[in-house]
């Protein structure tokens, strides 16, 4: 029998952070594709479209009409998925149909007034006016709820309802399912090891390399050694931090650059908007130390072969294991031999 | 402070055969989409496609010639996910980054000779010979993998590159994630109430009736009390089964009727060829007595709002937990008001 190649042979990888595996498939990205193809997202946008529910000075179908904002501008999503004062659902120790009380708020933070902007085109001083904004929301809805999820929603592949560039933050009265999942198995760790579970990561991967895809003073990007979604990256902070929050100028300043590095990159490799979902796990605001928790974002990207052509998480996927079709290093490579300036910055 | 209600209230329900939560924000389907539109599949097809590889007597990438089969037809992936004969990972403890051996095959099972077909739409002679075909497939394949996962892709939107009606079966060396959560459980519960958690369940679902989709003699489908898409369905058989290959031929005639009127219902709803993921649970083939098993499918279904229009499980979703639009009960009493007749072959 011939040696065990990980470029060449199906294995499985186990995500410490989720407590699940990842089957790996690699020689499967050589199969012919038929089926459907996305719409890339290369066109330009105008800097301001008057049908925009997000431009400075428009109505909103709410009837609300968007301020003349020139940095970045935040408001109560119109439909939010939650509300401040929802009444208590019934309690019920009904082990088949349990249910629970939900309360929190959504809010839209639109990243710039400029209609054809993204992240990746944003100058460092409107990115540092991102985090800053992240930072405030976190620490301001994090005084009321146990959980705040910063999250980007990113191109028509991802939901996106529109190309504004914008993110949300949604605040929970509960400890959503996947911050609980992260929660406990950082608290293994933490028992077993006396460190915590991302800090060492990070190191074992500043000391590797073969996963890295940016590193900047202060932050890292990796392709994770259990990566789901094809070009999915983790970005971490080099030093400990429990939260968005924690972060002291020099960090956030240094996060604002990893941010245009990343997002960059993203956009070179199939030179086009890139579609993601990006969001910010953090320690919990339940009161405790959380000396197990490391700051992180996830973003997890959907594309596989092309601007046009994504991976479809679901047969197999949904109901037995997450499935990818090339390794995590293979990914790294791929992004890290793509140039940091955005191409339709690249000028010559 | 006004009373709870469901329909109107945001709240979460639990998935007990998960072990996770959904958050249910049924107002949320009032608001306006300006989001990407899918391809409704509406259009037909002809019976034979001469570029279609899974029609009778086509050629295929591997260079192999399908057989001029009348019935279903089943052959290895020409590119499989898993091998038979791949070498083994090297043995790690490594809890950042543990790898493990996965070995296994992939078949490609055809339902029926004609390109212009989908479940809904096969006789019923025609549906009972899938159902037959499962259980041969997963008898075969149990002897030796622990596990067997069949399932379909439905639709482009499911990833699905080739409208010839068709499923796959995946054997594999390890229990998949969403297994091996759904035995915990069921075991869980097993210990504390000695029942099987989806036998009390259906028993459930009977008595109360508001999530009832469709009820033959044998099988129940309803929309979970905990669903997360849109339209996600549970088929169960009303007594006790380990797995498909258990049904004598009563109840396995019986699932034939039970899936021509769950598809139909589907494919009713938006007047469209509906998408889905589905696929079959049972106990795992891993020699154990299994009492705390019972039989299922699930059916997940991307669409939301109309042929066009789906459900996105993205940035929350993906980083927080799982949302949905409508309650289960709404679901269910929406696929009760269609016909039991398909669209296409009511006549008149
Ligand atoms: O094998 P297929 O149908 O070409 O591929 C489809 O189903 C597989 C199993 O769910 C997925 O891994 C693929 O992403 C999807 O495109
Ligand atoms: O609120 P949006 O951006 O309109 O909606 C989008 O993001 C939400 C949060 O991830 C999802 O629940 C929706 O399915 C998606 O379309």
């Amino acid at each position: 029998m011939a040696r065990f190649n990980p470029v060449d042979h199906p294995h499985r990888r186990y995500n410490p952070l989720k407590g699940e595996w990842i089957l790996v498939s690699p020689h499967r990205a050589k199969r012919p594709w038929q089926g459907a193809q996305e719409a890339p997202a290369t066109q330009t946008l105008p800097s301001h479209d008057p049908d925009c529910y997000l431009c400075p000075g428009n109505l909103r179908v709410s009837g609300d009409k968007n301020p003349d904002y020139t940095g970045t501008w935040v408001f109560t999503n119109d439909f939010a998925a939650l509300m401040t004062d929802t009444p208590d659902a019934p309690q019920s120790d009904d082990p088949l149909m349990r249910c629970q009380s939900a309360r929190g708020t959504s809010r839209v933070i639109c990243f710039s007034p400029d209609h054809s902007k993204t992240l990746p085109l944003l100058s460092l001083p409107a990115l540092e006016e991102v985090v800053t904004t992240w930072q405030q929301q976190t620490a301001e809805l994090g005084q009321h709820y146990p959980w705040v999820q910063v999250f980007e929603n990113k191109g028509a592949a991802m939901g996106c309802s529109n190309p504004h560039p914008h993110g949300q933050v949604w605040a929970n009265s509960f400890l959503p399912n996947e911050i609980a999942r992260e929660d406990n198995q950082q608290r293994d760790y933490y028992r077993e090891h006396g460190t915590p579970m991302l800090l060492d990561y990070v190191h074992r991967e500043q000391a590797d390399g073969s996963r890295t895809v940016v590193e900047t003073e202060h932050w890292l990007a990796v392709v994770p050694y259990w990566a789901a979604w094809p070009f999915e990256t983790l970005l971490l902070p080099k030093a400990p931090a429990l939260r968005l929050t924690d972060l002291d100028a020099d960090r956030s300043r240094d996060l604002a650059l990893a941010l245009k590095k990343l997002t960059t990159r993203y956009d070179n490799l199939f030179q086009c908007s890139f579609p993601y979902s990006m969001g910010w796990h953090g320690a919990p605001f339940n009161g405790e130390d959380n000396p197990h928790w490391q700051l992180h974002a996830h973003f997890y990207p959907p594309l596989l072969r092309s601007a046009s052509v994504r991976k479809f998480m679901v047969g197999y996927e949904m109901l037995a294991e997450t499935q990818r079709d090339l390794t995590a290093e293979q990914a790294a490579e791929r992004l890290r031999a793509v140039s940091e300036i955005h191409y339709l910055e690249s000028g010559e």
